[in-house]
């Protein structure tokens, strides 16, 4: 006789029942695992433990007429990592996504996540993981602002009003108390409405809309960057005041002076040096930048003008206060995040245990006896 | 109001319940994935559409006493795919295996996989893929032995007697029915007996064990190699004789002369295109050759002792007849197959249609409207 399987199947609502919307206790989830990460108690994929994930590439044009096509925000990514600490755990994320699906009352990506025990690989949770990949995704930024802004930060500049910055305001503005006012910026300006009715009615905090990108960032304390792809966000240098934090989650372009005159601190310094190290295997370096995050300040570290990742700052450094973070006041600090599968596992674990622990969700059977054995 | 997404949850025995043991059904619809493969309605991970996976790579070392460390059989790896033709949909398989599990009463792997639609995102089923996994993979050896054995072979010697070559012997013996003799090799004697008793009372045929190699091979038409990559497995040219088909699963050492004066036909010529591109990338080609089954072969192709992939022959091709499989009676014929996530994808969703159609399996709520849309 075998072993029986079982696992729990959280559904969206009971992930929300297991605490998912907790913005500070996400950020405190969050905070735990850039320590480990500093630390390297932690594997993502590949024989570099670097890796983002592993994404099916939809070609841009098929003789195949059903073949999913090259499209706004089109991939499916696997994105598998083992986490250490008390979580201990192995777990991978597996998500869809399409621009189309809003307009299907669908969000914009489908998300799952499956956690395993790291030693026999047996499934002991597959959950929704759409607000749980927001959240963590969020609570991110909401870990830097914390170590990383000034404690004294009054307004917040939100560029970019969908989901994903909804998550990152909600965390940062759980860090920081002082903050009383928003300024809003979206491509599309219901969108950043919206956004700022939710400010005022979930949060308390209201303050404005603006299509002009200077005006909304010239007197922000905070920046949290998380706009569409879908067209490329330019600011100026001299649009961001001393002081500020910068938290960016989505791909951005400025000056070269502004990354120049910035002190920069990455979520994770050896996950981009993974995708250096894949960008320099793609035989299209430049190519590759422009379709990451970290893009513009991996060509100035090519041309030594950033000093190299291997002397630069993790958020988990600073945290654990291996290296210094901000160290004054007029400091433009501006992080860097790109998004690790060690955070999906880490707070899907937190949501797992709450849910086994008060009964949230569906045993599911994998089988009472395995077949083979 | 959004889209409600439910799913289809399969457990082990609902896969049986929806025809997983039934091999010849299995082997059809792997016949069906390599004809996709051979015209590339298909695409698997990365830029060359041709990944294999993304694994969790344990360290021989580390500092932290809970991280699983490298061991026999231990991994992680995620397996994404997207299958064309009437399948036409996307999906993951992600698996952790360990040496160590058989001995706590659970198999050496244990597999799921989710199914998603290409366009959304939503998954369409997640199942146990144990069984789903071990057939999808007997499947390949079996269309093999169809497409390229000659009909009248009489005696299959079974090299390595695990659940994976259980699968392939089935698959084989169903295309083959003039076999009438097995003859039995492992390691571990006993397991080897264990075969040969299931293949008298399952599938009617008997024969013997043997601990002698050259005994086992000298005088077998069909080979199906699927042996533990715990200890090296080596044979002698000389000991296969004319005509015979070697269907290789696992990995296995030969001499030279025998890749040469074999005719050598591939699961998929463009995945170990694939293979021998990250193997180049990685730095230390031998090292990784060393970890692929294609390996040995990968060597004489750089060194021109065999033809380049490119003008290498696919099983899919051999299907379709655009290249010629066996010509001769006297063929030796070798089939190489490393297995690809096409086949749980199109496996899956054979067994996933066959569930809904006949209401097996539990459906499950993703969510009733969907929190951020």
């Amino acid at each position: 006789m075998g072993k029986r399987t079982e696992f729990l199947y959280l559904s969206e609502s009971d992930t929300i029942e297991a605490g998912v919307l907790d913005a500070d206790r996400c950020v405190r989830n969050a905070e735990e695992v850039f320590t480990l990460l500093s630390k390297g108690d932690y594997l993502m994929g590949g024989s570099n433990h670097n890796s983002h994930g592993l994404g099916l590439v939809f070609p841009k044009d098929s003789p195949f007429p059903n073949m999913p096509l090259a499209g706004p925000d089109r991939r499916f990514v696997a994105m598998p990592a083992y986490l250490g600490g008390r979580f201990d755990v192995c777990g991978n994320k597996w998500y869809g996504s399409n621009a189309a699906n809003p307009s299907n009352g669908l969000p914009r990506s489908v998300l799952t996540v499956t956690l395993n025990d790291k030693d026999t690989g047996e499934p002991l949770a597959f959950m929704s993981a759409n607000l749980l990949s927001a959240a963590r995704t969020g609570a991110v930024p909401g870990a830097a602002a914390k170590h990383l802004a000034r404690k004294d930060s009054k307004v917040c500049a939100v560029v970019g009003c969908g989901p994903i910055n909804q998550s990152c305001y909600r965390s940062i503005v759980s860090q920081l108390p002082d903050i009383r006012e928003v300024i809003c910026y979206d491509l599309f300006e219901e969108k950043a409405g919206s956004f700022l009715n939710w400010s005022k009615v979930e949060l308390g905090i209201s303050g404005k809309i603006s299509s002009d990108l200077e005006e909304v960032l010239r007197n922000a304390d905070v920046v949290t960057i998380a706009a569409s792809r879908l067209k490329p966000l330019y600011f100026k240098d001299e649009w961001i005041k001393k002081g500020a934090t910068v938290l960016v989650t989505g791909p951005v372009h400025t000056d070269e002076s502004f990354w120049l005159c910035s002190k920069i601190v990455y979520d994770n310094t050896k996950l981009h040096e993974a995708y250096m190290q894949e960008a320099a295997e793609s035989g299209n370096k430049k190519n590759y930048y422009a379709g990451v995050i970290g893009g513009p300040l991996y060509t100035l570290m090519d041309d030594h003008l950033l000093p190299p990742l291997c002397e630069s700052v993790s958020l988990g450094d600073v945290i654990l206060r291996k290296k210094p973070g901000r160290t004054r006041d007029d400091d433009r600090i501006t992080f860097i995040a790109c998004g690790m599968a060690t955070f999906d596992v880490g707070l899907g674990y937190d949501l797992y245990v709450t849910a086994k622990e008060n009964g949230i969700g569906q045993r599911l059977v994998l089988w009472d006896d395995p077949y083979q054995s």
